[in-house]
């Protein structure tokens, strides 16, 4: 005998998460048997629901349940700044903030030659399409500090910079509140280049 | 701007798992909107079926579909054991062994007065209910070797006993392939005290 059907079921889909392997995904379906049902039925409506309650916004490629998106519908933003990040998640950690005012741009991914993601795989086309706005004055890359992030933000920098758009990079350099002697030396090597006078 | 309503709705559920916090729940939010929707779909309805198909057998309070259970119902099995375990993994554990044939019991808990858990919250009167059937010849005790698991093997055996009918514990000991090196003292002690000839 193996684990009854809907267990075994159960366990499958877990194991789809990552980080999941089949141990765990044994003891959160037992888990989950011993849940209440309320929470176990918000589960699986929570589940369906991301898939047919967000859409991808048509002019930023954000995740929104309205398209456009609240923030590309909001009129009191600065239209004349785009932030362009990799993902959907880097939106949210940016509005966090509180401190930025302007539109987003969701690439959904970078270039990449070695898994073969190039310019026509990401969200760039549309970006392009942005700009030839009058009101863009200035486009800012917030790509991560990967070498496919950096090597996107330079791709969309000679893209961009000729048609007299400015285009700047989010700072690199030490985290707030870590330690000199623990941070690694690509990291110090941006902290020293990018040094401000006091 | 938070997390779209959706999004914060599975991250509310992801956390109700053991072992996943906010950030964890947040990046499996995020993997599950990138995930095909035929396997959410199927992940929804495991967790649906897992409350709404399994139900605990109304003779051993093993998990089953149909009621009473496979195991309950096999004529073919030995019907003069019944081993006793906590919870039902630890019948589809013993189930994997392939060697045992007997009856199962689940309690569904142990004895435990430090959280309140006394012989009448846990699945014992159905057992003592079964022994009075006289094919019953023995009553193998599985609980885990923990305090809880120990003082309800020891409750177990004074109540069964006086029936006569026998009561086995499992063996403690070494686990196979273990080094003696790295074994605990507790281990060690149920290994020199249950040593056999050879």
């Amino acid at each position: 005998m193996h684990y009854p059907e809907p267990i075994a079921k159960l366990v499958e889909s877990y194991m789809k998460l990552p980080g999941i392997g089949q141990k765990t995904a044994v003891r959160l379906a037992f888990y989950t048997l011993d849940m209440k049902e309320e929470d176990v039925n918000a589960f699986a409506k929570a589940l369906i629901s991301v898939k047919r309650d967000l859409h991808f916004c048509s002019i930023c490629g954000n995740i929104t349940e309205e398209d456009p998106c609240e923030i590309c519908q909001d009129t009191t933003r600065d239209r004349s700044i785009i932030l362009v990040v990799e993902e959907p998640k880097d939106v949210m950690a940016m509005e966090k903030m509180r401190e930025y005012h302007g539109l987003y741009h969701v690439l959904h991914g970078v270039l990449s030659p070695m898994e073969g993601t190039g310019p026509e795989d990401i969200n760039i086309a549309s970006l392009i399409q942005r700009l030839h706005d009058d009101e863009v004055k200035e486009v800012i890359i917030a790509t991560n500090a990967t070498t496919e992030g950096e090597a996107t933000a330079m791709y969309l920098s000679r893209l961009i910079k000729p048609a007299g758009i400015i285009v700047t990079r989010l700072a690199h350099g030490l985290s707030v509140g870590s330690d000199i002697e623990y941070a690694d030396e690509v990291t110090l090597l941006k902290a020293v280049e990018g040094r401000r006078e006091l």
